[in-house]
């Protein structure tokens, strides 16, 4: 039946990207409330989809912009519920794009559009081989689930909610999604692990008002020595290694396997540096690029303000100072545990005369996705038939906050699957989404559902 | 003859008051070149007084705002130049202010208006003071100069060409300028002593943008945590010890006389500590906050900016960031070889993978005039004379770059007569100088010139 299913979605390959082109002209950015009744309808059209295609299906409201349910019982195996969103990041500045980002247009073999690789492309590509088995078989090859969203992009500020609410009916084996990218141009992946995330903010109160650094210079703890003073003592300048008490005690370490095969990936150090536009990579000692961005924490400033930033000088010593401070954790780290302690240690380190407040914009648990689960099998064997590649098994160094929530409220791990190119710009201007990845991508899904119900 | 000057001067007490509000009505803001002309008009009114008075007068045009220079050959004895400045500094918020800033409002015994203190009413006393000697007794008790510029405010851009370009004609023994406060409201001051600035301003570079800090954390120097970690590295965090390499070498020690009576002055640690806004002082191990305030170099953040600084966060790693950072130089420390040492230091210090940019915006020595000179004494006398209060010898942690330039160039040191309330406001709303010591200044300035060809 799967070479049926195949041949199918070859003959279809250019109306696919007709179809993506409708999905991604419509502008569902979900942070933007002047298209909330637009974004809206980029639900209502991957629901179409579903239902035309012979699923059953059902809108889920939220108090924000609401979640695509489907369904289908197809024969035996475990029930895979597939996971993506169907809105999108806003914009940026438009002068900045080659074309419009609403304009789905075709250069060199890609599709550039606003959503083209994140979500809505990669999304597409299961919603479009669910369809492919529907329209050759009249059923799927097992049970299936499809759950999108409308709220990724804002942190799905109302999926728990959902999930929770919907447990028995979002009941599933496993969870299959395509919202992260490939290992390179030519590499497909399975990203088996994320990173957690806690984001935090100190301010540092001193004087009631900035003051003359001539008259008061010396006399007060100044906020902006002590903030340096802080952020500066948790990090080791030689090593780099974070010095927060207990930070690495839970850091689940590779078995050499999963190291034998991560630094036997074919990465290319030196292009690296070049897209980041450094002479240097550095980080923790004893660890290499591959293993920094994946599988070792980090701690980094994301901003700081204080005082007197305009041109040239000003002497005055200012009354507070802030700093945005993250943390990437892997796991099995606690983000609770993590959070505690950088208050702790915020306190122990700052020096008196100043008040502290510290605010937290983000604790997020990392996740893993065991390389032994049948699933993941299944996932490399689909996309190694699909793409005729075998996949790179990779990890991530974004957090994805959803999938330790998955596994915590429905029992099940996520596949992630991994079809757009890793520079296709998700959240920059010219995003796009390789024509050959979406027809590529679709036979993988195809497959996966196939090898899914084989067992 | 003095008993009748003073005498002349009771007698116009309050047509002193009416002459200054009329000096204090010229919007003299020198940084302001929308009132360029009208800076000028108050150089005028200096011009005129003292022409008026009977001294040969001559405007000395620059290609800012001009100095008034005038004369006087009275007598035997040592010279003395009268340095102040007519410009003054902006309004700010004018809604600030009780009364508005041009018009000179007295209330509670004080005239209120930009200007008054800094250094327009300070000025007068020593124009005042030139004027009733001229008017009683014909001529003055000893040489004068008077040297009053208009461009203090912005740095006196031009005062060095001035001066060195009419080195012969401002020739002198000693400079007298009342540019400073009293030690509180009710105890006048000689300053004897003025900070210098070295301000610099550090900017790293790291990626050639702000990275994702998930898929970058941990793989390239982030230059937050570098400024940071090159700030905190400057002091140490339990003495406060500046750790610039020879930073205190130069550093001239109080002799037990000098401290003696430094620390004997009743300085009020609590009400510093409520003027300020802080529950407790803090700086250098070994030293007070006078000290500290005075007679100790200090390095203080101005300003830091980096990264994302908005409301709630953002998860990127900065391309680069900046910090402002300024030290105060007490005697004998040379301006140039700290400003070499802390740029070594910045590179010493900086992790690898950053590029550093250093520019500097001040670098002033610091003066000190000997407690032994002859024109301090009589100075002290004068004050007391005409006070009626025994001054207190103060340092001040602020900088005043022309004095030691006054020393290099005519070889004279500076005599800093203080009069007004150290919070009168000077550079902000509500600036006011104390009627009474409008009165006792003008007294105490004609008081020194008997004093200082006395001999």
């Amino acid at each position: 039946m799967i070479a049926k299913v195949i041949e199918y979605i070859d003959a279809h390959r250019n109306e696919y990207v007709d179809r993506l082109k409708d999905f991604l002209r419509i502008k569902s950015i979900s942070t933007d409330p002047a298209v909330k009744a637009e974004t809206r309808k980029a639900g209502e059209w991957v629901l179409k989809l579903l239902k035309d295609a012979g699923l059953k299906t059902e809108m889920i409201e939220t108090p924000g912009h609401p979640s695509v349910f489907a369904h289908a019982d197809g024969g035996k195996g475990p029930t895979v519920l597939v996971y993506g969103h169907y809105d999108v990041q806003p914009t940026g500045d438009e002068s900045l794009w080659k074309s419009p980002p609403f304009e789905p247009t075709v250069r060199d073999g890609s599709l550039f559009a606003r959503g083209s690789a994140d979500d809505k492309g990669q999304a597409a590509c299961h919603l479009f081989a669910i369809e492919a088995w529907m329209k050759t078989a009249g059923k799927l090859p097992g049970p299936v689930k499809v759950l999108i969203e409308g709220e990724e992009e804002i942190s799905s500020p109302n999926l728990e909610t959902v999930i929770r609410s919907n447990r028995e009916k979002l009941a599933c084996d496993y969870i299959v999604l395509s919202d992260t990218s490939k290992f390179n141009k030519t590499i497909p992946a399975i990203t088996y692990g994320t990173k957690g995330l806690v984001y935090k903010e100190i301010t540092l109160y001193g004087p009631k008002q900035d003051l003359h650094s001539g008259s008061f210079g010396g006399t007060v703890t100044n906020p902006g020595n002590a903030l340096a003073h802080i952020i500066a003592s948790m990090k080791d300048p030689v090593t780099n290694r974070v010095l927060i008490p207990g930070f690495y005690d839970d850091v689940l370490e590779m078995d050499d396997d999963e190291k034998g095969k991560m630094l036997g990936l074919p990465f290319d150090e030196l292009k690296f540096r070049e897209d980041v536009g450094v002479n240097m990579t550095n980080g923790e000692h004893g660890y290499n690029t591959v293993e920094r961005k994946w599988v070792r924490p980090t701690l980094d400033v994301n901003g700081i303000l204080c005082g007197f930033t305009g041109q040239g000088g000003s002497t005055i010593i200012p009354s507070k100072a802030m700093a945005k401070v993250s943390m990437r954790l892997v796991p099995n780290m606690n983000p609770r545990k993590i959070y505690q302690a950088f208050d702790e240690t915020v306190h122990l380190l700052a020096p008196q005369g100043v008040r502290i407040e510290i605010k937290t914009f983000g604790c997020a648990a990392p996740y893993m996705c065991p390389l032994s689960s049948p699933a993941m099998k299944a996932a490399a064997a689909a996309i190694e038939a699909g793409y005729g590649v075998a996949p790179a098994f990779i990890r991530e160094g974004g957090s994805l906050p959803i999938l330790p929530m998955f596994k915590e409220v429905l029992g099940a791990e996520s596949i992630m699957m991994g079809f757009c190119d890793p520079n296709c710009n998700a959240h920059g201007p010219n995003e796009f989404f390789d024509l050959d990845d979406l027809h590529k991508g679709i036979r993988s899904a195809a497959q996966f559902l196939e090898k899914m119900a084989k067992g």
